[in-house]
């Protein structure tokens, strides 16, 4: 005797559906003021005492024997072996993977660029790659080789020289996949350690973790307070929420397609989000009943089931353009247009992390291989903020070279604004320049 | 009798130089749980009450008489009115500003773009704008019409339809030159609110303040406090340290041109840091010359005084590739290449904000009228991240349409790594789509 599965049903015609939809979206991480309190300790340490503090946490948190930091390398000879170790066929498909997404990001690359004005001025922009970048990689269950290449490759593609690479090896146990995903994204170096400790040592450098600039990827509680709180030192990526998928569906796609694109959101953790925008209510009823049916099939069945009563909703909307109001409202982390004709919608999509369009492109497929990152804007920041690119490891310097006419004019008007603001230093820097 | 201004010597052949110029540039901004506790009443008022919170805030902070909401909106007519009130050469310094920062950043705005493979699948990046940015601009003192040009035009080239400008008005002092930029930047609405109120306001919105997606604009601790706090909920531009300029001379401009140049960063407030750097030391007494002659003779010679002893430097180097090895470990957001030939130096110029090549580019013409941004990453932060530009307003969303072949392709790849973390519902979805 299965228990059914209550997933929450909302109707936009019902006068209460904004709130509910609100209450539905509701998500604010509670930060725990102990958490936060041990993270500021173990910063502090790393710091301070570098190394010998690594060495000291990673054998406490991670039950490691740990002589010294020399037992916390992983050469690179390491990461080569662990490709013999995984069958060949996962190192196809690892390799496979990384080419297509290799191939996708390289699109994303920018360009410097400059132009000259008539009497001479240059203006442009020169784009450089960070010199270094590191990637927090979890261990244990959430070690996921895809999220190595999905944040190793664009920093690679963007010409950053070293990706440093931290895992930490909770009770020795090393993930083959994850050490063979490394070797083929191009990871420079990798060190076995994690949590706090693990991203002090790559904002600020110990004796043998060199500091980078930016810091990426995913990590537990700890991890993501730990970089919230480097931030200004060195860029990191977005904290991420649970992760939700939005599936729109004209009601014409085999309603075990959906369930399971359904179920593959919410297998992740029970906080995930999977909702089904519908203006077919028969199409609902169809896809409530493959849900009951294939749940309990699942090996993942008890997060899942957790994660849909909780979190998950069938929404019934009057028409198709109702269902990319709500669509943009949501403004989803993963949206499926499993309808006919996608490419009718899509103009009218403003927000949404990454867009999966027709009856084939099951969220899935994005996730692992298509190209594309699986590394999105999560909890309605798909409003203002886009999927982890090549440009997030590049940056920006304005160039300006004005010739001697043109410094002359611009002289002087940057001296009348000047003196409107009262920075007469700035007034009479800019006058200088102006001819006599 | 004038005290002679005791500028810091540094010579990069000195063994300690290294710790000398970390010492320099540390600089870690106090975060006080005082003002962080008062920022956090501040916006659970304006969640809870709006507008209400609002008026009294605004009653309280800017000792204004505040009868309803209604007082605090400024329509778009009071902003035309500006552009009479300010003199005719100002309103052509603004216009020609406006002009030149547009035009350069028309070259910033980026396309969506597709690409279709041999099977059909179609992968690709969709641009799109924000729909609402807010954009705070301090009131009083340092309240900046350049400031409203440049944080404002980026957001317009971008593409958002909605402009929400904040600016306090502290015993009822308007800055008609900031009204004014704000009519010629195409600002749409504008409420006359501030601190970390407007902030709240701008990021979960009330009755009368429409929720923006984005904040972008300097201010005081309690802005910058309050924008830290409702990062995630929306978007932000980094939090700014004291504005810092690098200066590296061949010895062979004029030693005034150079102290001014110095100054007009001094200027700006206390904790600025004004550094020079030549390999010809004579230069450097000239230029020490040059500061003692004129700084009495500066508006604000006080707040540059303090600046440049405080924070201020000049540095003896062995050689102009010395010079670009100090540039690079500094990251300076304003770096000015006043030597023979800039175009030399700037391939090997990795980290800047923005670089002002040559002696006729005076950094005061890039802060007004250039064309190019002046909100720039301070405190070493070029190292990762980039001028403010159209790029911040605007966001993007990946495109993925599998074709029947296509997915049945990556649905066999994705199903061993998705079996390989342990994903089978992810794995199970992906399979669906391979063909029989």
């Amino acid at each position: 005797m299965t228990r059914p599965c209550a997933v929450r049903r909302l109707d936009a015609a019902d006068p209460a559906f904004s709130s509910d939809l609100d209450h539905l979206l509701s998500w604010e991480s509670v930060s725990d003021e102990g958490v936060n309190q041990r993270v500021l300790e173990i910063i502090a340490a790393v710091r301070q005492r570098g190394d010998a503090a690594l060495v000291e946490f990673t054998q406490r948190f991670d039950g490691l024997e740990v002589g010294s930091m020399a037992d916390l390398i992983l050469p690179r000879q390491r990461l080569e072996q662990a490709l013999d170790r995984i069958t060949p066929a996962q190192r196809t498909a690892l390799e496979t993977a990384a080419a297509r997404v290799r191939s996708y990001h390289e699109k994303q690359r920018q360009d410097s660029w400059q132009y000259t004005e008539a009497d001479g001025t240059v203006l442009g922009q020169k784009v450089t790659p960070l010199d270094r970048a590191g990637l927090y990689v979890p261990g244990g269950k959430a070690s996921y080789p895809s999220s190595v290449l999905m944040n190793a490759i664009p920093a690679k593609v963007a010409g950053v020289p070293e990706v440093v690479m931290v895992v930490p090896t909770p009770r020795g146990e090393l993930n083959e996949l994850v050490l063979a995903a490394a070797a083929i994204a191009g990871v420079d170096r990798v060190f076995t350690i994690g949590g706090a400790q693990a991203v002090a040592a790559l904002a600020y450098g110990t004796e043998s973790v060199p500091p980078v600039d930016k810091i990426v990827g995913p990590g537990n509680i700890y991890v993501a307070t730990a970089k919230r709180h480097v931030f200004g030192k060195v860029g990191i990526d977005m904290i991420a929420g649970p992760s939700e998928i939005l599936v729109v569906c004209d009601g014409q796609t085999d309603p075990d397609w959906i369930a399971m694109d359904l179920f593959s959101q919410a297998e992740h953790d029970e906080d995930a989000q999977s909702i089904l925008v519908s203006p077919d209510a028969a199409f609902l009823d169809r896809v409530a009943a493959s849900i009951e049916r294939l749940l309990p099939t699942l090996e993942r069945e008890a997060i899942a089931r957790t994660s849909l009563e909780g979190r998950g909703a069938l929404i019934k909307v009057a028409d198709m353009a109702q269902a990319i109001e709500v669509a943009n409202r949501i403004a989803p982390e993963h949206l499926e247009l499993s309808v006919a004709d996608p490419e009718q919608w899509l103009p009218q999509i403003r927000h949404a992390g990454a867009i999966f369009m027709g009856r084939y492109t099951a969220e899935a497929l994005g996730d692992y291989c298509a190209g594309p990152n699986h590394v999105l804007p999560t909890s309605g920041t798909a409003r203002f903020s886009s999927p982890l690119g090549v440009y997030d490891f590049q940056k920006r310097s304005s160039i300006i070279h004005c010739s001697a006419d043109g410094a002359s004019e611009l002289g002087k008007v940057a001296s009348v604004l000047a003196r409107g603001e009262s920075l007469t230093a700035h007034a009479r820097s800019a006058e200088y320049r102006i001819k006599g």
